[in-house]
C-alpha cells in the first residue's frame, strides 16, 4: 500500500498528477489519495525552497518543463505561484475523497494550473475542475468549514509525525520517499521491500 | 559534452561519484570533472538544505543509503559532516585535474568518507585516497597555496554564473541538471537535445 501525500499547491507535484492514471493502470496499482498542507510544515521546520531563491525557482520550473515535455505533457512554466486559495483547494480535496470525487477533482485542478494558468481554488480553476462534480460555489461553501479545516489540519499532522516534509511523498510501510522522481522507489519498496 | 559541477563536501554526490565509472563505460561518454565550493553559493543564496533541518537531513542520509543499496553500492550513514576540510578536499581535486589523478583522488576519497567514516580533505582519508599518487603531505601543501585556492574560488563563480546552485550538477550547453537523479535527464540532453 502506497500512500501518496500531497499539497495541491506544490509544483513537482504536477509530474504526478499527470502521469498518476498511467502509472496505477501500469502498474496495477492504486496510490491512496492523502492531501496535506505542506506550507504548514515548511514554515516549521523553516524550509522555505523557493520563495527567497530565484536561481533555484528558475530551476525548479524549466526542471519541471523539460520533464513533462518528456512525457509529452505540456507545461507553461512559470505557472501562478504561490497559491492564495492553497488551503480551499486542498479543503475541496478532502470533501472529494468523502464524497468519491477526489481523483477528477485534483488531476483537472492541477491540469487547469500548468496547463491555463488558473490557480487552484479559484473561481475559474473550479469552474472547470468540478465540471460534473456540482455546482462550485456550493462545493466550494461545503469545503469551507470549521470541519474539514480541521481534518486538513489532522491529516497535515499525520503525515508530519511519519516525517514528510514535502509534496509529493510516498509511504510505503515506515519508509517516505519524497519527490515525484521517487515514486518509482516508492512502487519498487512496496513490492519488493527494496528498491530495484 | 557534460560538465560535471561537483563539491567534494556534497552528500549526494556520493551517489554519483559510485557509479561514474560503470556510466561512463556503458554510456560510452566521458564527464568533465569541474570541482566548485557548493559551500560559497549555498551562503550567498541562502539556501541551507540540512544544517537546521533534522527531518530533511534524517531523509537525505535514508534517501542515499537506500539507493546506494539498490546499486549494490554501501553507505554508512550518516556519514561525517559537514567537512570541516571541505576547501582542503576540493583544492587536492583542482591539483589533481592538472596532474592527471584527480578521477581517482575523488572517487577514492568519497568511498572512504562513506565507507570507512573518514572525512575529505582529512590526513586518514588522504592517506588512502591518494594512495599511489604521492605523499599526503606533500600534495596537500601544493594544493594549499594561494593559486590553487583561487582557482577554486574562479570556478565556483563560473559555475554560479551558469545557474549552478547545487552539487552534483551537470551542464549540456545552457541546459543545468541538479541531483544525482537528473544525470539520465543530462545525458539524454547531450545526446538528442531533449529528454527520452
Amino acid at each position: 500500500m502506497i500512500d501518496f501525500w500531497f499539497s495541491i499547491g506544490s509544483t513537482y507535484t504536477y509530474l504526478t498528477m499527470m502521469r498518476l492514471a498511467e502509472v496505477e493502470a501500469r502498474e496495477n496499482i492504486s496510490l491512496n489519495l492523502r492531501p496535506f498542507n505542506v506550507r504548514t510544515i515548511m514554515v516549521e521546520q523553516n524550509n522555505i525552497p523557493f520563495r527567497d531563491k530565484p536561481v533555484k525557482t528558475e530551476y525548479m520550473w524549466r526542471d519541471i518543463e523539460r520533464r513533462a515535455a518528456g512525457r509529452g505533457v505540456p507545461a507553461l512554466v512559470p505557472a501562478p505561484y504561490p497559491l492564495p486559495e492553497m488551503e480551499m483547494a486542498n479543503q475541496i480535496a478532502v470533501l472529494g475523497l468523502r464524497e468519491g470525487w477526489a481523483k477528477q477533482y485534483i488531476v483537472e485542478t492541477y491540469r487547469r494550473w500548468f496547463q491555463n494558468g488558473e490557480p487552484p481554488g479559484e473561481e475559474a480553476n473550479l469552474a472547470h475542475s468540478l465540471k460534473g462534480i456540482g455546482e462550485p460555489g456550493e462545493i466550494s461553501a461545503r469545503a469551507a468549514t470549521d470541519e474539514v479545516a480541521a481534518a486538513l489540519v489532522a491529516e497535515t499532522e499525520t503525515c508530519r509525525d511519519l516525517g514528510v516534509f514535502g509534496s509529493p511523498s510516498f509511504i510505503v510501510g515506515s519508509e517516505v520517499f519524497w519527490g515525484d522522481d521517487r515514486l518509482e522507489d516508492a512502487i519498487s519498496w512496496a513490492r519488493n521491500g527494496q528498491l530495484d
